[in-house]
């Protein structure tokens, strides 16, 4: 049975800047159900506003505090531990971290930084780590779906530098269970009734198989055929795409 | 007893363009010795050519027939495999692959390409890696000495591309046991009567040890503290510089 439902955004509600047919429409079905929804997401490509704008422009009715984000996490791990990263991430995420002290770099804060991934800026990067510097990683995902293709993630510039520098990261997106944690407590559920929806076979689906949820794979985004075999044990179901998963919870739902 | 000698350059006979102090006499002292030498270098910002020049330079006597370079060991598996690789590698490498064909990519060359190691150039690899390219790699190395500190190396980026398109890389250089055994045969020794010199304890000396020679870690070049406690057997030793190791080996020599 489903108390609780997390739901990654981007590969399952949309791709790119394009809704995926019929989820505005199930996500609402959904909503209506009044089971709890909070939205999970690694993306750092954007700020958190802007994802929850670009949400609104789709058609989704979704609210600002409901919307998780690996940042956010990465936000409050830097804040608690007072570390002053030098930022290998993305030029219109810097504002969610304007607040954060930049001198004298005891940390590194990676995310996806596109056209920031340079020699130079990962070599800096190494420079701090092999000096004891922690590594903050916003995900450890392989690629991503763009509008020309699959394209590489953070995740290999993350596995780089824990390689060159022989230093393992700290992740602060999913899969990190204390960020699947803080989403699920929010919604007053326990991890056993709550459901995470995803494209991303080991972020989403193994990632909350790990910590005691239920999972669906959804075959949009970045899916690749052959992706529901390497899920790692049978708590999951892969279906089409959002809509069915939608179609698949309703009846499922634990009605107080 | 020791019949042979393999030679890395970089971080034992000289740092940058700089040599160590009192190695060209030692090598002098070593090729009087008459043991067969060969230099094998996973160096890839350089040709061939340019790197045999340097040599001379720097006041060594080497055969250029005596070097042996991951460069050259990636052209012959190329060659002999019929690959047109995208090729993400230093702009100083390009004339050493001029012949080979780059009409339709099949294989991803990678080596250290320093700036060409952008976020385009590495989406592109990543595309043709998950279409089933394969990946060759000239080498795994994590860090290699600068004049101004150590440096992120091309194995970083080779694990990146591994990991992003979940494949493995084939090592052209050391410690591919192909590449120590071309050189070792060469000489006409076998592995067990070999020994090889270098600073880098995982490719020159674990790699070394993998395939049965004997091997030496110089605590010059990219040495750093401690890691001759990361050597893999008690058949290689730890010595200050070249110029130690010269010492160490003369004794050893299998005079026929």
């Amino acid at each position: 049975m489903i108390s609780g439902i997390l739901l990654d955004l981007s590969g399952v509600l949309y791709t790119e800047d394009q809704a995926i047919h019929g989820t505005a429409k199930s996500l609402l079905r959904l909503q209506q159900s009044g089971l709890p929804i909070r939205y999970v997401t690694n993306t750092t490509r954007k700020p958190r506003h802007k994802i929850h704008q670009q949400l609104l422009e789709l058609g989704y009715s979704i609210d600002f505090n409901d919307l998780f984000t690996a940042p956010m996490a990465a936000h409050a791990y830097l804040l608690s531990n007072q570390l002053s990263p030098f930022m290998l991430i993305h030029p219109d995420l810097m504002d969610e971290f304007a607040d954060l002290s930049c001198d004298n770099h005891n940390a590194v804060l990676i995310g996806d930084a596109d056209q920031g991934f340079t020699y130079n800026n990962m070599n800096r990067a190494f420079r701090l780590l092999i000096n004891g510097a922690p590594l903050i990683a916003m995900g450890k995902n392989r690629y991503f779906m763009q509008q020309d293709g699959l394209s590489i993630d953070a995740g290999a510039f993350v596995t780089a530098l824990e390689y060159a520098a022989d230093t393992t990261a700290i992740i602060t997106g999913k899969p990190d269970p204390e960020f699947y944690r803080s989403a699920v407590d929010n919604m007053g559920c326990d991890m056993q009734h709550t459901i995470m929806v995803g494209d991303d076979v080991e972020a989403d689906v193994n990632g909350a198989l790990a910590v005691g949820m239920q999972a669906i794979l959804v075959r949009t985004g970045k899916y690749r055929d052959g992706d529901e075999q390497r899920i790692s044990s049978d708590q999951a179901t892969c279906v089409q795409d959002f809509n069915a998963a939608v179609d698949w919870i309703l009846p499922r739902i634990n009605q107080p």
